[in-house]
């Protein structure tokens, strides 16, 4: 049986001003996700760091050469023992297949896991498994984390599913809306970070300066993920935009017959009301700018009244609310800690 | 009255090899689009260019040091006499306001006109009204320059309106499908040279690069042409993408119940079969990279047979095929030259 | 008589854990640095943010949607009197005319100041008078504000003068090898963020991107701030890359006979032993990537033996240690604070 | 013994007009340059492209749906054998090796090549050992094709050695007055596409976006081509810029008493008065974007009397005149043909 996880229960260091802090480890710390982890973990006021690991070979604090004086320990090989012994919770920002191995064991050990890998996203056995067959053991107490929907369930739960970059901006901007709502279509646009540091012909700066092309259409993991948060079909298609970071996803949808755009900015602002990282825009869209290394989700919208066309627009950073800030604010959560503690 | 014109009849100059050419002039040429036509007709081997003008007051071939031994005519005051005297047709790269007024001039004077400006492309008065006031007198013998579509109608016109950059792409994708669909909303990115040479708060360097942003949503005149063209209700949001040049339009649209991928290239093919600027690229989704700087218009498209989901992506270069390129390519069709004269 | 201040002194608030907190206004709160500022001293745990004025006229919060949640006061007209009444020091982020008259005013009011525009930068009264002209009263409490050589300076100034953004990196990298040096070129390179939020044709977005231009070419007056700081004449050419912030500057020099690359490295590091946001890179040398949104100056360096040729590179985040983040750190050192607070 | 071969007598084929056209044949036509030599070839009057070899195992037109209609024959795989049966003239853009061992077959087969690798640019024996190996039998009629300068050896040479484009736009900007010149530093930024297509985490996107580097400092052998060409050593520091395509260079060195800005004009005009394609721009700088897609080399200069410190900028595209564009330049001026055929 898996324990059900008590908030603000570890209790192994402590901050310059004598509270308690948490000990924190990332495992896969050389990538863009997990550098971004070590850049707002290294100024958590309630964090220790205790251990950066990573898969691979070369894996060297030379490498990381933005990071210095930002954090200034040694990336360490993953040790899953190393883990268990130093860390209260670890963040997994390693490919799928390693996460899937490691996070039960991480989670049978007692140690709290916030895993940003799709390996447990899906909840649908048949579909995880033609999705991320590499999954084979799925810890019973596991919250999806998409932060503002799930405070509850990330709470209490031993293992967090960090959600996909593109599933973050469209869960935030459909969820309050959905019974209002048929149609749906996300027209959805990313910077190249959110392909990894991996270097291929894709992600070559030639290949993409200068340009825009559509992939993965019909035939996304993250599409699978939003239907099952949303509960109706969407039709999404991902770009490759020529930035380093950053999504903006242009959402269309039909409202329902009577749907005002002031009934959309109710279900908003009452979906949102107490949620500091979703900003609403109203009829001002965002911009990809004005969310660019921060947390939050801005979200803007409109309604044609006599087609009931609605669009929405909605924009995150992919590393930082579609990956390391929402998984640091899933930390905040599960430990009781202020949600934007470390994050501003 | 005015004349239908006869192709090929100009007869004015001769080009190396001794054949005969036409004497062009340009007026708007120091903004994007006008340095396009330039250099484009500068090398036309059936051409002889008369004139380069420009409204503005500082004009002078300083400004333009792109074009240093490309084209190496002065540019010269906005005159409607000198065009008259010295030139069978006029390409005009002008604000809609100064085209208004130009156009049915020189069209009197039995200029020939091709017109890049939005003046002329709205049939309907009401809604020509209401998007190009400046508009008053629209000269009969007037077609609408979506070349692939409108041969015949451009061979015999004293004014060619050339499309819009969005409606180029929108509507070359979307015409020989029309009968199959419903449900159209068309998601555009455009770069910022589409917006213009005029400095702004919203093409500033800094506001644009490493970012994206939507606008103009419900309110886009483009949209209007666009629905003149096909014939039926379409969304349309256009979005600003930090690069300099390139369209790409990803086209959502549900078919009509028993029509099939197959049936959709079919209509394709059939639609293109002689035309050499459209590349039909099927299940291969284009990308701007591959058409810029040329005259091409690639689309591909994919189909989700059991929701009778189609999404196909268009992509052209706004400143060739959106603009200074078809414009060319009509003024060829026009005077019964090879149609991709200048153009390779 | 101009007062020597005292660090420390300033006692008008409390932070969250009861710490006394120092009134800070920004005046010239629109533009790049202005927001830069906002950004920095509104986390800042030392400071109580007062006011946020704007000389333009239509200044508002609706126009600065980057920061909402981040600072969420209101944008006020500017006004010497509420500066005056309501901060301990203020930041001037204006225009050089502005800065040039509001200054003495506030420092003869008591108010500290930290000017982030030309005005006071240059000590030789005829070269002020022919680089900034609108220059007139100089208050004689006045510091040059590149922190890491002048912090004795800064602690007792009324007034700092933020050194430019490329003297910023030039003097980092040459001030502690300036007497092993000759025949020094500085060949810089900045984002287009360095040209401020005032559109121009320079600034346009089609006209830098993919490009690459230099510009000001023996008539730039930052010269003349690094030559007044190193005491030597120097080659400096500024470019404008197309990137949004960040600068780099490769340095060449002679090196007096003898002097290794041991000499130069030894020179560095006693240099910069205490000086937290410079780092010293060696023979790797520094990317623009390490540095953004960074207070870091990042410095490496290559001497070939044989012909005695040094090779410099600095990197800099032209809008943070260029600009606000070294205001902030001056401010942090004139106050007696740690030099890093609120710049972590 | 290798044949002086003698221009135009290549006499293979008819252009449209009925003149003999060459047979050519592009080995390695799947990377940029040689993408960029199809695009040239394929449109160039006096040209028959017999074939388009690649090295790669998986090379096919489908890999370069840019070049759909520009050029419709097949990638096939490379073959000695083959070139020298259909082609009077190859231009290899393969890697050192590949190139190394090709063109010397070729010439003893009686087939003229352009070489774009860097295998036959060194003369000296030791220096070519050093810094291509893989190069062991050079054909002694070879010449060093900096077009504007080795006109006549390029006429006679079975193997013309296609310069670096560093080294291309470095000796245009400098040869004319080299005798007035002493400590010459040359900074050097080139767009991303000089790297290759090959994917590596150096030309990863998201590490050069936003960012800028040095490399190569002291270490290139761009440098040794530059000095073996001007005579005199220089410092080279190259620099990966986040653009697509072009090369500027700053120039720095010091001019020999007495010599006036007048004296430098004057000696660029008389060593270019014959030269379409390098544009003196004089004292207005010039830009990456005025050179873009051509093959023009533009060259501006200020020098500062007092301290007698000349400032050169130079920028070409790395792939047309510093690669392709002067490979067809050389081939026109080798076959007798106008130095611009199939250039404009």
């Amino acid at each position: 049986m898996h324990t059900v996880f008590q908030p603000g229960t570890a209790d192994h260091g402590t901050t310059r001003e004598g509270a308690a802090t948490t000990r924190v480890a990332v495992a896969g710390a050389t990538g863009y996700t997990g550098q971004e982890l070590l850049r707002l973990l290294s100024r958590h006021p309630a964090v220790t760091l205790t251990a950066a690991m990573s898969s691979g070979t070369t894996a060297s604090a030379r490498r990381l050469p933005a990071l210095a004086r930002v954090w200034n320990g040694a990336i360490t090989p993953l040790s899953a023992e190393t883990l268990e012994r130093e860390a209260d919770v670890v963040f997994l920002a390693l490919p799928d297949s390693a996460a899937a191995e490691l996070a039960p064991k991480l989670v049978a050990a007692g140690v709290r896991v916030v895993d940003l890998s799709g390996a447990f996203r899906l909840r649908d056995g048949a579909e995880r498994g033609r999705w991320y067959p590499e999954t084979h053991d799925v810890p019973a107490s596991l919250a999806y984390g998409l932060t503002e929907r799930e405070r509850d369930a990330v709470r209490g739960a031993a293992l967090v599913a960090n959600p996909g970059c593109y599933p973050t901006a469209a869960i935030l901007a459909l969820w309050p809306l959905a019974p209002h709502l048929a149609d749906v279509v996300i027209d959805a646009k990313s910077g190249v970070s959110g392909a990894g540091k991996t270097p291929s012909e894709r992600t070559h700066f030639s290949e993409c300066h200068g340009s825009l092309s559509a992939y993965g259409v019909f035939s996304h993991r993250h599409a699978v993920e939003i239907e099952q948060e949303l509960g109706v079909e969407v039709t999404f298609v991902p770009h490759l935009l020529p930035i380093d970071r950053g999504i903006l996803e242009t959402i269309y949808a039909t409202v329902r017959a009577g749907v005002t755009e002031a009934d959309v900015t109710a279900a908003y602002h009452g979906a949102y009301a107490s949620s500091r990282f979703v900003r609403l825009t109203g009829r001002d869209l965002p911009e990809i700018k004005h969310v660019a290394h921060t947390n939050f989700c801005d979200i803007g919208w409109r309604l044609q009244d006599r087609r009931r066309q609605l669009v929405i627009v909605a924009c995150i950073d992919n590393l930082v609310k579609g990956a390391a800030g929402q998984a640091v604010q899933n930390f905040n959560v599960a430990f009781g800690l202020d949600e934007d503690a470390g994050l501003n």
